[in-house]
């Protein structure tokens, strides 16, 4: 999962905001139907095969790299396998990283060892590394605040600790120094940046994630240590200075193309119509993507299999996106965008998986008063899996934000994401940390979720914003 | 922790049996004193700030590195600024052994990396690595089943999972696959063996440890990988066979001269007279050594220190040894034993705090029945703690083992383990896994029963067994 700045994307709803039409309501039969489905989904293994299949078979798949290859042909043959009635990839071109080696070390007062890991898009220190003393800041702001001469010449640490919630909330304050502490950093002269990782965690695995360079700022080496290493290093700090040694031999490459990869169910009415669901098939390369975002993938392609194999087909054709290297920027997303911003109108809603494996608690939709019948539809649905009726707010999953950008309508279904970072971008991002009844609870949501809204007449409006 | 087979302990004890002289009582002022120091120990971070700066201040301290010596030299100075009476050191001699560098990865049928560590001791693969296809065993009883060709000329895996425990007793079973899986697979041709981790976590992180090589057999690189690269192998052999290739360039080196770093709190009315509590300095590499054996280190100085300043002296010296190379082979244990075994008399009971840093639950004892009234007196003084009487089979800690097998009376203070196997002998062996409050429960104990045991008159015993 991403965290963007969304005001631009909020900018371009309201200039692009067009009338709602309501949408209709479920028959009782399709109502029936959908609840059967649910029910059955609670006992499927589907997800679980289809998670255990991409973890085995692919493993790490970091966008550019030969996993990444590996993920589109498994994609597109797990949908052919799967007999889904239209298989298809699109290409996603964009600037390859290459991760590299990656080592640190307290050099003094009390040389020991710290578990590093570059973040995603840094520039290298050169094989020979770098060497300097740190200067510690609390927060991104107070490094912010600080005076170039407390840190030039030094190696920044940033060491703000994420706090754990459901519902991910306390990401974005923390992400901060992750994806915008190197250019602050570099701006004022420092030799390269180690943050805490970005995770709640207490495991000697450190997270990666990306970060950009602010245009005109000197590029910088950035990396993160792990929860362990940076309680060490507070402690060392207590001390007095700190010296740090640090080699990255990451680098930006050659241009590259992959692939958002699609699945269709298609529909029986209104084939031209879509109801787009997904994850993301691209994964960071220090784990094999178990939680982010294997489980997204195996979710939602299983939720189409069911529907498609219950003898009742939706009216809509139920669009599987599978998108390309969501991590380094929703570049998948956007090319979708890009290719398709002539079609949105045939674009009905869309909701994607993209925040682990956890239980299913609530649910967000993007409409107007006029559809609440359906979403109270939705609530009597969802609710013997545990699932509330939350609020008309949906804040989808990044790889919609371009399509919600162009007005179409998004649903979330929201998971419990208290243990997510624990395991985000990190190594320990494995198939034994996916609990399958949860698997199980999510996936029974996604299939009566995604035959109701491909079912019902009308839509869920267009251009809406909040 | 290490466990040895002990037969040879107890052979040792039956042919040097000398009749029991019964302990006394403690009087009602020493009782008082006694639980006077549990509830001060109570309240006391000294363990912690103990801990805390052992792990910064040295951290990793595997024998025969420079860690090592630098921890001896932290020890000594440490026991000298808490104003132990006497501080000393003795020096143990063995054949460091060096880790390298270890990478390993599954080349077919599906290309992923696996995390994996050397085993300790273990020669290495050269640096150019060494591939072959995995022969795959539950347990290390079917490896020794198995025909030469089942083997030869291949990556033995051992899949056996070691189940938590409170009191660790599933580590036995589990261990001889690390102990013994070399020798058994070199026997029979293997190129190389990599077992799943001897651990109960589901993290990233390989558990190292020591292995050895049975006489007049190939020695074969020996590692083990994490758990969930267990997992993962185990469902890639579902599908067939599988490929593997590992580099390691561990070796062993040159004889190295560490020590068993010893501070004495001298007895007021029998000086001569000792009791032995401590803990292992060393550790292994990947971690700090927070609960292996930094706790043991931290707990038995601070009592120690704690019993000093509180103004009534224990009839006899408190003799902390923070013994060295245990990981290792007992190498210091077995030193002290050599350079003392003249002077067995005068040790007249012993306690080694090593699984970790839990709550203590129970203790046991060696003793006659006419020792039972001081037992029960250490009952009562334990009893608020919420510590149990156990039984008089005590098991001690590995590196008292040389000692009881002179004939040396031993105590055990039992921790709960559940979690110590999560953690034992991986990168993940850090101070935050340490509860400040259970360490002062611990400190408690050992300050209560250090005090009592060096004050009663008569002694414990000698040449006892079970």
């Amino acid at each position: 999962m991403k965290k963007l700045i969304t005001h631009i994307v909020f900018a371009v709803i309201m200039l692009n905001a067009i009338p709602v039409l309501a949408a209709g309501k479920l028959t009782e039969k399709e109502m029936a139907h959908a609840a059967k489905l649910r029910d059955a989904a609670k006992k499927s293994d589907l997800a679980y095969e289809i998670l255990e299949s991409l973890t085995t078979e692919v493993g790490p798949r970091m966008a550019g790299t030969p996993g990444d290859a590996r993920a589109v042909a498994w994609a597109m043959d797990k949908f052919k396998t799967l007999k889904f009635d239209k298989v298809y990839k699109e290409p996603v071109t964009f600037t390859a990283w290459h991760r590299g080696t990656e080592t640190a070390e307290i050099l003094a007062p009390f040389p020991q060892p710290i578990m590093v890991t570059a973040l995603g898009n840094s520039v290298g220190t050169g094989e020979e590394g770098i060497r300097g003393e740190i200067a510690h800041f609390n927060t991104f702001e107070d490094l912010q605040k600080a005076e170039r001469g407390e840190v030039e010449g030094k190696i920044v640490f940033i060491s703000y600790k994420m706090e754990k919630s459901r519902d991910g909330r306390t990401y974005g304050k923390a992400v901060i120094s992750r994806s915008r502490g190197a250019s602050e950093a570099g701006k004022k002269g420092a030799k390269a940046i180690i943050i805490r990782s970005i995770g709640t965690d207490h495991d000697r695995l450190p997270h990666t994630g990306n970060m950009n360079y602010l245009e005109g700022v000197p590029q910088i080496p950035a990396a993160a240590m792990s929860n362990p290493d940076a309680d060490l290093m507070m402690n060392m700090l207590k001390r007095g200075s700190v010296e740090v040694g640090l080699t990255l031999t990451s680098r930006s490459g050659e241009t590259y193309t992959s692939y958002n990869v699609i699945g269709e169910i298609t529909g029986s009415k209104y084939p031209e119509e879509v109801v787009v669901i997904g994850g993301h098939l691209d994964s960071w390369d220090l784990g094999t993507g178990a939680v982010d975002d294997g489980a997204g993938v195996a979710l939602t392609m299983a939720a189409a299999k069911l529907i498609a194999d219950a003898g009742v087909r939706p009216k809509r054709t139920i669009r599987v996106i599978l998108w390309g290297n969501e991590e380094q920027g929703l570049h998948g997303a956007k090319a979708y965008a890009a290719a398709h911003k002539d079609e949105m109108k045939q674009h009905i809603t869309g909701a994607e998986s993209d925040f682990g494996a956890g239980p299913i608690w609530s649910f967000d939709w993007t409409s107007s008063d006029e559809n609440e019948p359906v979403v109270d539809q939705l609530a009597t649905l969802l609710k013997p899996l545990g699932i509330k009726k939350g609020n008309p707010k949906s804040t989808s999953g990044p790889d919609l934000w371009p399509l919600r950008g162009l007005g179409m309508s998004t649903f979330s279904l929201r998971q419990d994401g208290t243990d997510y970072f624990d395991l985000h971008h990190t190594a320990n991002d494995t198939l034994d940390k996916v609990n399958p009844k949860h698997l199980q609870q999510n996936l029974a949501a996604w299939a009566a979720f995604t035959f109701a809204v491909s079912s019902v007449e009308g839509n869920f409006g267009f251009g809406l914003t909040y």
